[in-house]
């Protein structure tokens, strides 16, 4: 038999040690700077279980654009309940015929599985340029890692749902074509650390609204 | 005009330097040891695409068990080229009326997306004995940050296929029920240390295979 | 012989880079914002002695509860000079015939020394289910790896005394039983997702002050 | 009522997966090579509860020695299961009137309790300094910021006996005195980058064994 | 006055605790395999002070290649002291005219200060496509964040000499033109997913000795 | 032919997602508050190229002291882009016969490369006592593991410059003779801890202006 009084002391000593310092999680408070490893932390009191789930995976996204491709992202930056967790997700949808353009994730390695889709090439360039691609089909998991250049193909007859997982909260994105043609990166400096010849650069610069 | 001379130095130079010493990944070699965060690296010119591709997550897991429940696993351990990188994934169906049973990923953080079904409870405790748990339908994604309780239960109308991925490429799983009966650990400790009546833990012994 | 205009010149510089930057400590400012990795660093200038001492660990807890046991933290939440530096200790009391009930602390590994007693089981439950147990006497150290469940139990003749050290300043604790009956989950989950009988669940409600 | 053969299933998937991956703990295997951050692990199915428990922190260390004071260290070299997880302890006993030399440990922060004694004078100095100084007595903690010059003097009337916990399971100790006296540095490098005087190196040397 | 006894016990207890567990450092054993954070560690009883020390960082690397540009590099795959502990270095050297192609560094941050030269554009694209860049000069430093592509163009009158310091013992390079040029990446994918011109790549191919 | 609409539409989907978002850095904020992990990071919209170049390491610094030394640093409190990358770097001047102190830096992995010089020793000190030294020549670059006691000593015939690069942005320096002799540390306390005669800390403490 226990005694209620036994009862509240003891569990008085351990609600005051922890009640109010939960760090189990350190939700995103929006309104308050950022630090190097992420926000700063919401008020716990204030936490509830929507700062824990956030819904849009469901539909594809857009994919009218030239890429027939579309992304819809679950980060930390509007998933308050992500920060400083180090996962974060994404689905991608690709038309039949669609592609994700090279691009890279400096410092986050992807990991993605096919929901829906076949012989979806997927690829990656290694630092010494080997490349490392395979079709894949539904089921299928791929992994690509961290901040090396990797792309998608839809050679497949239906469009293509793709889950991807990364080991950041915060991935950010460095897509190869928008890095070099969509900014005032004058084109005598793009065509000599790229050897592009300018016609082709003025070309793509024209098409993404680079300047200079 | 650029004269081939040139470029054999150029190349030269760089090949050297990185050809034998990719580091952009370290795949695992499942024959030599581990060591604390990870497998021994394969030797990088016996890493083929196939080591950064797994299959299996097309089809439903087993799920004819008590539980209702199977899970098919995307980590490290079956997975080479995940060693090192920080993710994982793996996919869960669940049956109607189905459940996840209460477990916890000790240092690892998920976060799943509902791929197919509907009002599933998802739920997790945080350690000030807080439940936070919602009801999750297709496209919707919850976090369970690390090392805390979580379960869910598919009481929608059809069968629910998650994905989850966790931010660790080797994630450990304790399941509450496993891990208190289906082992050696005394009738009488356990007693003692969960408050669970000795009736009650003797029959869940039976059920999991524990013993004394 | 020095000049003392020399010494002038270069203190001039050493202080005028350091003195006001040190980063050798960040001492929590309660009254900040908390970031994912910690507490916001007080001013330094405000820093004193006293930020890096904690007394009480020299007193036993009250462990006039149902399980006769007690523990005191020296963790960051109420000791400012560790915030940050990735350690904590506590003390924890265990009468004779005292339990400390199963527990986890999610991301952290503890690691205990039998400060004070005798017969005292200390054990652990790896996620194969596996239990490593053994009786620790005075002078004893044992390691509880992160996230998984242990317990103690003084079986000895006379009161022990634990200090405990944790590899985090704010390790967090899941106490199994009142993760479980000290909330408002509702009895029919807990029931589908640990198996326990509804007359056992309802049992332990009752005695935690868990509703639904 | 569950089916034996549905269990059977269940579990034959769960063991399939896990029982041969438990990545809980790495316990060190110290008849293979090390790496940067620790030991090989050792074949789990070899791991016992003894990797997990080391005795010998009940008796006082050896202090006959000019100093009267000696250690006893539970670190990852002697207590296999530490390895890997970021924490270990030690135990100083400093007799009346004894130190504990100025040493750091490189990359470690330690903390202290006061397990037996009083007056204990515990201090340490900042990068730009300033030392942190207090006397302590039984039951007082104390941080010691990794990397800083610290000490101990007991200034009590009993023998003082100190649990010391560190943030990294293999804490390194730079002693000020052997660091510049037990070795090789010849005597006109060390009085030029120290200040010291011909003569003190040349007793402290001679104290320590140090040649040249 | 010290009893030689005393010292004699005191250093024996020190000796035997350290001597043979030195983790100071992990010098690189290149005849082992390695893991995720780094090489097997050199049995530390046969390192020497020549492990801590590498040459060649004094004289400038062969510039003669279309880039005009060489590079000389002290990283952990020929540097064995820097083994596991985070940071490395190198030489670029850039005639008048030269340039360093935009490459990136997956997961490492280089920080750069002009050793010679003057009027050296560097620059750098964040992940939002803006473009960092200045005139850099003898003696300025600049960081270019981990992940990000970057280049330097020598607009100056001498030959620059920079000097390269990374976040990482083993900083990986990845070169936009050789990734995409110099391996069996097909054409047609190629085109789709960079946009370029067919007859763009068929071009580069053809001067970096890509196929298909 | 690409249609400008359905670029609007790609772009914007991506330009909402991480316009206002990017995460590649994060530039100090001096006038918010530090976390134990670096500075609050500056609103995005205001970091300029200017936030990641530091003028002033072209220069040799102010060598008019008894250590015919000086040292201009180039980390993240006067270097905002530096913080969070975990790399910084600082330029050492010496004079002929001049000296570096012994010192420390806590935590933070030491790089050199002679810039210019020639016969310079470096050294460091193991925690196991042994010295490791080696007079350096241009070009050389020598590796000072983090946390250990090292020097230098220009033996050569002209000034030396060396760069030197740390595996921290904000690496903290503890210098032998100021924390020993720049403070208010007793006399006594000093005697006792380092053996020192007391003559000698009293000589020491009146050149740098110690008290007690």
């Amino acid at each position: 038999m226990i005694s209620p009084i036994f009862l509240f002391v003891f569990f008085f000593i351990l609600s005051y040690s922890y009640a109010s310092h939960v760090q189990d999680f350190c939700v995103a408070d929006y309104s308050a700077p950022q630090g190097p490893v992420g926000y700063t932390c919401k008020d716990p009191s204030k936490v509830t279980v929507d700062d824990f789930v956030l819904s849009g995976l469901g539909v594809p996204a857009n994919t009218s654009n030239m890429y027939k491709f579309g992304f819809t992202a679950a980060f930390a930056f509007d998933f308050s309940g992500l920060n400083g967790l180090g996962v974060s997700m994404g689905r991608a949808d690709i038309e039949v015929g669609g592609i994700v353009p090279i691009h890279s994730h400096p410092g986050a390695t992807e990991l993605v599985v096919i929901g829906e889709g076949s012989s979806i090439i997927g690829g990656f360039i290694a630092s010494n340029n080997k490349v490392y691609q395979k079709p894949l089909n539904k089921g299928d998991t791929m992994v690509l890692p961290q901040g090396l250049y990797h792309f998608f193909v839809n050679q497949g007859k239906i469009p293509a749902v793709i889950y991807a997982a990364f080991s950041s909260e915060s991935p950010t994105v460095q897509l190869l074509d928008t890095s070099l043609f969509k900014n005032d990166l004058a084109t005598d400096i793009l065509a000599k650390t790229t050897l592009l010849d300018v016609a082709q650069i003025e070309k793509l610069k024209k098409l993404f609204g680079g300047t200079n």
